[in-house]
């Protein structure tokens, strides 16, 4: 059975203080709940709650109609759905049915735009606290998400560890290392010094435009949709390696015309337009049209904002209250959330005496690898709902001890971090 | 004796076939030329002539006025102007003294904007070589260069190689990388998708601003210099590493507000300012001054276009004419232009039977590494002028064979490729 659902959850004040009079959650609900085996699955960036294929949806074949994890979570996945109770939800401050900047302020009548609260990863567990209580969901099986998602799940340790059983963070780190919060603040300056943001009340233009009005990208009638562009193309790099660059692009020239030029440049006919320029312009075209500029901002703020140890003494304080079990996966061509990162988290985790395996994937597909490699993302994380970190495709950067484990069929592990 | 002055090379043919009237070239020599003791040095993307300090010189403490490799270059520096006559030459296509396309044309009395010609590395080395020609020097004791000039270095190797007797190619490769093409590609984007660009004809905004026109970033009047600041945040991004970003910045609040936004965000004032965004914004802000967008596209169109082996059977084939020696310099914390491009083009010198050799330098300042430690890169640069290869500082990559040298002062080879 599956639910596509919008939660009405009241007024709901978020960790800057401010409050909104109503946070409506669009969430998707995948299996049966039998009571103790809810999972939560965390999306990333630009995700929805759309996280599995639905029987009843239609052409789910590309773009954002398609289900994010669906080599992951559905039935006889690795997340397998026949089993579990799968919840996904989209986070306040996205633009995927929950309450963000592009939705309408009863108060006004308008669409928040910039209105809308600051929004941090704390007010997205607290927002999934809430629906899972409507749900009926007290503790849950497990908690598992990706990149940003892996620092929502994060945050779920350390704010309600008794309700985690157990934890896959997938991608990511305790916090972003200042080269990506560098990348991430391009990003945003891209958007806002785009003349059509318009202090991020734009919404609207196609309207206007339609009505007659001018599209003239002075007057704030379009959408800032150039500053956009080279948010998500930045983002983009970020998700690739160069590895996986090199091998999907190259430098090969893509055999054609620019796409598009808003502006005629005759100095740059001379040159090839690229492959990976032509994906970049590709990816970025289909972006605009789905995404939200100001989301944008909120969720890079949300992630750039995130640190584990906030209000702690350390991270392995933060994670000190979790009795659970926590595995890491990491893939060693992510330079965005990198495997040292993610070995720094295992060993605050070691400290604060967290049951914790860090399981390095040899990829060189980068960040994008938890995504598009469902076969060495699966079978850990399948092992993890089963059976815990003792599960066979689980490996640890850090040998066990002998007296956790004498029996003959331990897990192999990497010496990577263990020398 | 130094001097600065500018060459009439008159009517000058670009390789892609078309021509501006005259070619105007800024240049700086340092020393007295001796007939062979003559050392071009190649600048990078937005370098100038200006490479050492001057006597007759002011101020030289910041900004452009500064000389780029003041600490590598000079009297008694590792390229000792009171040995060598060193010359350093805007390149085509610049905006510092040399014609580029905020220069006037002739033709129309107004800047060439983009009807400038289409500008590649080997205009660089063809401008370079009628310069050298006028200056009455023939053959070039070295050529030495860093990044895009490093670039520059190699075409000389290919172009004209019986004019070089040695050669000094640093923290550069055969080409960009996918990554790197990606970048630029976001930075050329993010100037001409810039309302203010208008196509490149900008020029003058300033003027007709102080005389009473609107200001207003709508009308085309001023300059686009949101659109170039991104693109050189982006641009500075690529020459630090996660180290000097870590160690530079961290995640520290810059402990005030935003600097400046043209347009308010409430919704950012919650999180901080921090000192990664406030190092980037001065850079932008300083470098908006003393750049020209439209150069910043030329320049790096040129920089992604340069590919070694273009027009022969591959690097090596490039290569294989140069009978001088060759030394390759990198920085293992550089991911602009990586050690293992250099050791690529190493290895394909070595193929051609080129005298050459790879010295890595153990840093963790990223590109900048060749101008921020003159420490360890000038050492290596003097022992290639004074004695070529064979000079103690220089280590390689591949242990030498045992004919080439059997003396007791076989310098120190790092292990690092040659397991």
């Amino acid at each position: 059975m599956t639910t596509k659902e919008t939660a009405d959850l009241g007024e709901f004040q978020f960790l800057s203080g401010e409050s909104i009079p109503t946070l409506e959650v669009a969430y998707e609900t995948y299996g049966e709940f039998t009571g103790d085996n809810a999972v939560l699955i965390c999306h990333a960036l630009t995700g929805s709650a759309h996280v599995a294929r639905r029987p009843d949806a239609g052409d789910e074949t590309a773009g954002q109609a398609r289900a994010w994890w669906g080599d992951v979570v559905g039935p006889g996945k690795a997340i397998d759905t026949t089993e579990y109770y799968v919840v996904c939800a989209n986070v306040p401050g996205s633009c995927y049915g929950t309450t963000g900047p592009a939705s309408e302020n009863p108060e006004t009548g308008k669409p928040y735009g910039t209105d809308f609260p600051p929004v941090t990863v704390g007010d997205w567990t607290r927002a999934q606290r809430k629906l899972l209580d409507e749900l009926g969901v007290g503790r849950l099986h497990a908690v598992v998400g990706g990149s940003v998602g892996g620092m929502n799940v994060l945050d779920w340790l350390r704010r309600y560890p008794d309700d985690v059983e157990r934890a896959g963070a997938v991608a990511t780190a305790a916090r972003l290392d200042p080269q990506c919060l560098a990348l991430d603040t391009v990003a945003r300056r891209a958007i806002t010094s785009d003349p059509n943001w318009n202090g991020g009340h734009y919404y609207g233009a196609a309207e206007s435009d339609a009505n007659g009005g001018s599209s003239d990208s002075s007057d704030g009638r379009a959408e800032p949709e150039e500053g956009l562009a080279r948010a998500r193309q930045i983002g983009h790099i970020m998700y690739l390696s160069k590895a996986s660059m090199g091998r999907k692009f190259g430098r090969r020239s893509a055999g054609r015309e620019t796409v598009r030029e808003e502006q005629p440049d005759p100095a740059a006919a001379f040159f090839p337009y690229r492959e990976v320029e032509s994906y970049l312009d590709y990816q970025a075209d289909k972006f605009v049209d789905r995404f939200d500029a100001n989301s944008y901002l909120y969720m890079t703020r949300a992630m750039d904002d995130f640190d584990l140890s906030a209000g702690y003494e350390g991270d392995a304080d933060a994670l000190a209250a979790f009795e659970g079990e926590l595995l890491l996966l990491s893939f060693t061509g992510d330079w965005h959330f990198t495997t040292e990162q993610a070995e720094a988290l295992a060993e605050a985790a070691r400290a604060a005496d967290v049951d914790v395996a860090h399981h390095v994937v040899e990829s060189d597909h980068g960040h994008d690898a938890f995504l598009v490699e469902p076969e060495k993302v699966g079978p850990p994380l399948s092992d993890l709902l089963a059976s815990g970190l003792e599960g066979r495709a689980i490996t640890d950067t850090e040998p066990e001890s002998e007296s956790d484990n004498s029996g003959e069929f331990a897990p192999v592990h990497t010496s990577l971090f263990s020398e």
